[in-house]
């Protein structure tokens, strides 16, 4: 793994030349609008329902290739589709974003998920960025603040905790927040993405993060205390290894490279403990004292994961110079094109087996469509740049 | 598999010498009464918190043991135990049943989920039979007219579908029901349990299964359509051949021959479109159009499963002569005893992965306790003692 430059490339043209064109392809409802993500191993629409994670996580990227890397005419047209779609169909009278739509934007499924917002909204304020489109920005913005009102109670009313016996924070609310306040910062007061800012890295690195394992909780009770439930002993280590370059992210802006080698330290720390030494990859759910989890898929390989953990790893040695967090990366990337490229038909699978054998035969679904594997070729391919 | 007699001794055998004595060991609180289910493969409890399905299921199974198998004060102790806490603790205002509860009894869920109700119902319906009690009997009452009230709506403010688009009524449902009605028959009016086993056999056999398929669906919309959905194209093979079961006994009692005969033949068609014929067992979830599914654990092989396969093929086997299903109860018997008995610690793991070793070292945890292996353990041993 010496040459940077070629690696690069390679991830740079990958996403060009294979990544991005089975979405152009394949996943534009040209009808109705939006996006289809239930996508065959070969492209083939199996269902054509509208996940609104899904919707804004595409537009998200197509905006995102506009606005950093080329400006073509065809992927703010296929932005524009998507948000044209949600804009029309996406929201509840309350401003609250559904989860799920059919094909032609009638509700399918009750705003209960708070992502479906924070998806909505990122995508729309990178397109509104892309397009110069005033209601896209609107929108997103309205969206935001929506998400800071609700974000201490996200599932409302469909919540099916009973108040005060256990309550728990989800670690997923303030990780994405370190996340979409980036996103939207030229769209934002300086002052609210700051303390936005300072918020999410207390959260992640102090309240998550536990001392004593050295590892991020899934759920901590809201005095920062461990519940020992399910949830409170859930760790999910690719949601701690992606959080680590959020994190980096927030450090390296500013200079805080103290912090830096913290959150390479928690990511490499959680790399290993997460990692399958009999079959490699890394696990999916994990419970910090061994226990069994209570979810089936606990020991699958998914991309995402994988993905995830390549920019963490690139992004700490470009900081860094850590020599473990280059072995790892190319152990990672070894085991990442071997297991879920996909060189027939282009794109990857999205979830394996323990042994890494395809699962599911399929490009997109409920829950992967066009968002992890095109970010993170362009942000690795971004990093390996820094390094040649 | 000619010596039934031998094989019917077997199965009490491992009922009353292993699978009871597991229970009885390490599943009670004797401090706050009711019963833990989330334990390992040795025996130790690894979360304490209660989950109503399995606080009645097993206050069903000890209250059920009395009742048919021995009256063992020692069993109705158990029972009571179980009994006295859900009475105490499982349910709202209203009188529906919480999901969970923490060891104490303090709400965790919500009641969304109409499961709990329905094995409330059945387990203290049981346990008022075997003790007696008055207000077993009529909390057991109030909770299945409750159940028929609700059916048609079984989350309530807690269905996250937008209601409307695509209306979907559940197998599950008239399933239960078909069970749950027979387990109350000593407490209800004839002429409702007359009418509600015409209801059930109606739902099962003419609108969820379909003819042009012959497979079950687990969802239909309420004209008997079908929905090209991730939900409309869900099998569940293990839950239409239990169901199956419930349905023979249904017919049995009517002298239906000829439905019997229909029974078995879908059973026998869904075991077959749900055997994995590289590694053997059944998967847990299909795709009728074999599509990829939204189930990550879709290929795991589950104990209730093959306990209710192996139910299903003896009864059938009794009631008809049908040699196929002799010859898959044999394969089925062969499959469950080698891979998910524990010859070390007793009980049967839950949680198999495709290949059929074990996934989660368990005995019980959040959905498996004491309920499917003691119960087809037994019915299979009458089955077989009736064939001797």
């Amino acid at each position: 793994m010496k040459n940077f430059q070629n690696l690069s490339e390679f991830y740079l043209k990958q996403l060009l030349n294979d990544t991005i064109p089975f979405w152009e392809k394949y996943s534009l409802d040209k009808k109705y609008g939006g996006y289809f993500t239930c996508i065959d191993r070969n492209g083939r629409v199996y269902d054509t329902d509208k996940f609104m994670w899904l919707q804004g996580r595409q537009l998200w990227t197509f905006s995102m290739l506009y606005n950093r890397l080329e400006k073509r005419e065809s992927w703010l047209n296929i932005a524009k589709s998507g948000a044209d779609f949600i804009l029309k169909h996406g929201r509840d009278k309350k401003g609250n974003w559904y989860f799920s739509l059919n094909q032609k934007g009638t509700p399918l499924t009750h705003p209960y998920n708070i992502f479906s917002d924070c998806f909505a909204c990122m995508g729309l304020a990178q397109y509104s960025m892309a397009a110069g489109d005033k209601k896209a920005e609107r929108v997103a913005l309205e969206t935001f603040y929506n998400i800071l009102k609700k974000r201490g109670n996200p599932a409302g009313q469909y919540s099916k905790a009973y108040p005060g016996t256990r309550p728990l924070m989800s670690f997923a609310i303030p990780m994405i927040l370190s996340n979409l306040v980036l996103e939207l910062e030229p769209l934002l007061d300086e002052k609210l993405v700051e303390r936005s800012i300072d918020d999410a890295i207390d959260n992640v690195m102090n309240i998550f993060y536990d001392k004593k394992t050295g590892l991020v909780f899934e759920y901590v009770s809201p005095d920062g205390s461990h519940s020992d439930s399910y949830k409170g002993r859930l760790i999910n280590p690719g949601h701690t290894i992606e959080a680590m370059w959020f994190m980096m992210d927030l450090f390296e802006r500013r200079n805080d490279q103290k912090n830096i080698e913290k959150a390479c330290d928690i990511a490499m720390r959680t790399l290993k403990f997460g990692w399958d030494k009999e079959f490699g990859g890394i696990y999916y759910f994990m419970d910090v004292k061994g226990n069994p989890v209570e979810q089936l898929e606990w020991d699958q390989k998914l991309w995402w994961v994988h993905l995830e953990a390549l920019i963490t790893l690139i992004k700490g040695y470009r900081l860094t110079g850590r020599k473990d967090m280059l072995k790892w990366f190319e152990i990672i990337h070894n085991y990442s094109w071997k297991h879920f490229h996909d060189e027939k038909y282009g794109e990857w699978y999205g979830y394996l087996n323990r042994r890494g054998e395809v699962l599911l035969p399929l490009k997109g679904g409920k829950w992967k469509g066009c968002y992890h594997l095109p970010r993170a070729q362009l942000v690795i391919s971004k990093e390996l740049e820094r390094l040649a």
